[in-house]
Formats: C-alpha cells, structure tokens, sequence
C-alpha cells in the first residue's frame, strides 16, 4: 500500500506560529525530512512516533541535495509511510516544495500541501513594519535575493513604487541598492533589514537606500535576514522606540563608521 | 488597570489553519471583534469566556466603519478587558491592521500582533498554483484590486515578468487585463481566479490573460476570490486534473459562450 507526503509550512520559526494542520500532520507522520529554517527544538515530542531526519546544512556537513530529499519522499511513501516535509515558511513561497510537489505527482504518490505563515510578511510585522499601510502602500514585492536580481527587474521593482520585501538577500544587498538608485529610487527610502526574526536575538537595523549597505557592514548584518524597502518602513516600531529614533541611532552609527 | 488589545490573522478561513498562538489568544479573550473573512464558525468554543461582536457586513445591516472598530478595541482596552481582533489572513496584508495597530499606539494601549497565514499565498496553493517555482517565476506581487491600478503600476508589473497575485480584484479584473495588456504582456499568459478558496465549493476558473473577462462573465465569478497571473498558473492542479486539462475546459465554455 503506497504512503503519503504532507509539505507542511512550518512558519517563521516560533513554535507557537505553526497551525494546527502541521501540528496534526506532525503527531500523524511515521517520518520527518525537516531543515533548520523549520521550527524543529521540540519536534521529538510533536512527531513522537516518527524518525527524524535533518536535511539541511549542519556544520561540517553538507546539505542533502534537493533531488536526494524528493527521492527519500517519493521512497518512504512508496514504502507504505506517511512522509512530512517540514519547511520554514510556506511551502510555495521560494522554499522549492513546488518540486517537491511533482515529485510526487510524477512517482503516483498522493501529497498534501499545509500552507504557513510567510517569514515574507511574518518577519517584517514582527518589526513593527506592515508591508501595506492605506495612503502609504498597497502592494508588495517578494523576491529571492540568492541570485543578484536583472537590469530589468530592478528598474520595474523601482518603478512599481510598493513595499519589497527581499528574502535571502544579505549577499547581494549592495547590487540591490545601486539597481533600485540606478533606475531613480530616492536616496532617502527607508530600508530595514531584520535578521533572526522571531528568536531572542532578533535585530532590526534601519537606514536609507542610500546609507544601508555602509551601516549593514558596520553592525555586521548576517543571514538569515529579511530586507524590507520602501515608505512602510517609516512605521517600524520596537517596543517603545518608533522608527524616527531607531534611524536617528542608525545613522549616528552610520556617521562614525565613516 | 489598562487592558490590552491583539490583532490575530485568523488564516484563509480553514479553521485548523489557525495558528496556536492564534488559538491561545482567542481562548484568553474577553471580547472579539470579528468579520465575515476571518475563521469564525466554531468561534464561541473558541472563546469561551468572550463577548463576540460581528463588525463585518451582514445582510441588511451594513459594516462598522473602520474608526468605529479602532475605538471599540482602544475603549475595551482601556476598560481593563482583553481584546481580539480577528482577521481574515495575515494583519498586515491589506487588512487595516496597521491603523488598529497605530490607534492602540496613540491611545497608549498595549498592543500585539499575532501573523497569518495570508490568502495570497495559501488560495493560489489551495489550487495547486506555487507563487514561485524554480526557473519559471523568483518573485510575486501582492496587490489590492479594491480600486484600478495607475497606469504606472501596470506597466512595471507587466515589466516585471514575475507572478501577480489581485486580491479583492474581480470588480476591476477587466482594468487589469486590459492594462497588462497594452504594456506589453501577451495575450497568452495564464490567468487563474479561485473563488472562496479553502470552502468546500472552492471553484478554480483558468484561462489566459485574453480570455479570462471573457471567461469569467460566463462562469458568474463573483467574490471573494484570489487572482493570479503569470507562467506558475500552468502547474496548477486539481485533484486528478492539471492545468492543461482544465484550461481545454475553460477554452472549451468561452468558445461556447462567444
């Protein structure tokens, strides 16, 4: 008897934004193909009966390549068991469940798609930023950052005039920068990067497009991160201290950086 | 005392896509002010110890206005109680939670926000549509169809070769096709339109960008429903049947109908 796959978003990283579908496909899976960008600290008591299996990078260890974890899929349903794949997120948005999902379908094994919290909106919010604000925003952007993105998306991102939101894109902010100013964005649109959403040492840095890669290098800004660019921005809030503060430390740290 | 207030994204209206944070809010309310997207069947097991207020739109009686709802929340707050306010998807994309978020900050309430999972993400998913998929779309725009979209807007997001997703968008769908149109976006481009995603009579409508008004007329799509545009609407599935059997379909009716 062929098994089953469930895809199921695991959300932002904080246990509590998992839904209940996950937490019911978890307490239900025989095994458990997770990574870390998944909340996974206690996934020995919410999978109990399942094996555990981390396909992500571990240090000193590589990656399972994306072919090999369809692959262990497709074989652990063919195999009779019903299979989670735990991701951070939703499965649909830059997270590669698509082919996990044709995977699937291409071996004739029923599978399941449990829709997460986005870290694309979840971790902005988490810094006081809305990524659509009436008068202010609304509409927005998502996109990889992994790759430098093209002339030509940068010039239509620029002129869109919404709210972008960059996942993945630490590495290639300064070609993101210079593209969006390049192609007439204003020096003085507020950036935010927010590193580590939603764990203890989460960090919101803010600047302009103009000052953000300077002040990114200074505070040694690392992935995970989600970049936020755009006029929304201006509403970011940290417990008591509102935008205007935050930028003013930003660029203080700026200036005697340079 | 002062009380507080929490805006809950309540997800795309599956009740167990609800997240536990969600849940525990909800179960710790004393009153929740609710509408007709948010999850909210089963919402006095929910709340038990809650008042439950509708301030959506009810046949023959009409929505509270927005002001209204933002000093219900901030004059419950303020009279000591726990107040929720439940949301359709995700707070921040185009529900207005920014300004109850920004009401509650000027009348010194506390104030938390608890993300969703957005209906711009899970309805096309629901529908077998990824918002991206290696090699065919990186990025996605998320935009409200309450009002047309300027010309500007519709020239970079035809530019911008990525998926388009139109929430609240089928009143201005023949704007949008048409302005994606004459910037440039060919008449062959895959258009999807889910109606109320996730509800047992969840309808996907496909076609291609010349077609779909068309299309849409005759299969009577009305609200609420989920738009989407791009390449990424060609790996949409329903159950046994992909998107090229239920685009022959969809051709098929408007050849009928035309």
């Amino acid at each position: 008897m062929t098994g089953r796959v469930t895809l199921v978003g695991g959300g932002p990283g904080r246990e509590d934004l998992l839904t209940i579908a996950a937490v019911r496909a978890l307490g239900a899976a025989d095994v458990v193909l997770y990574d870390r960008l998944a909340p996974h600290a206690r996934l020995a008591e919410l999978a109990p009966d399942a094996e555990l299996v981390d396909v992500g990078k571990r240090p000193g260890h590589h990656a399972i390549p994306q072919q090999e974890i369809e692959a262990l899929l497709v074989g652990h349903a063919l195999a009779g068991r019903h299979a989670v794949r735990l991701k951070g997120g939703d499965p649909y948005v830059l997270g590669r469940g698509s082919e996990e999902v044709l995977a699937c379908h291409r071996a004739g094994v029923p599978v399941e798609v449990v829709p997460g919290v986005t870290s694309a909106v979840a971790v902005p919010g988490a810094a006081g930023i809305p990524l659509t604000h009436r008068g202010v925003s609304h509409l927005f952007t998502v996109v990889s950052g992994h790759a430098p993105l093209t002339d030509d998306e940068l010039r239509h991102l620029a002129g869109l005039g919404g709210t972008i939101v960059v996942l993945m894109g630490v590495n290639t902010l300064p070609m993101l920068t210079a593209g969006l100013a390049r192609h007439g964005m204003r020096a003085s649109m507020p950036v935010a990067i927010i590193e580590r959403g939603f764990r203890r040492d989460q960090r919101t840095t803010l600047a302009d497009l103009g000052g953000i890669v300077t002040l990114a290098g200074v505070a040694r800004v690392t992935s995970p991160a989600v970049i936020v660019v755009g006029e929304v921005v201006r509403l970011a809030h940290d417990g008591d201290q509102d935008a205007s503060v935050l930028m003013e430390r930003a660029a203080g740290l700026a200036a005697v950086a340079t």
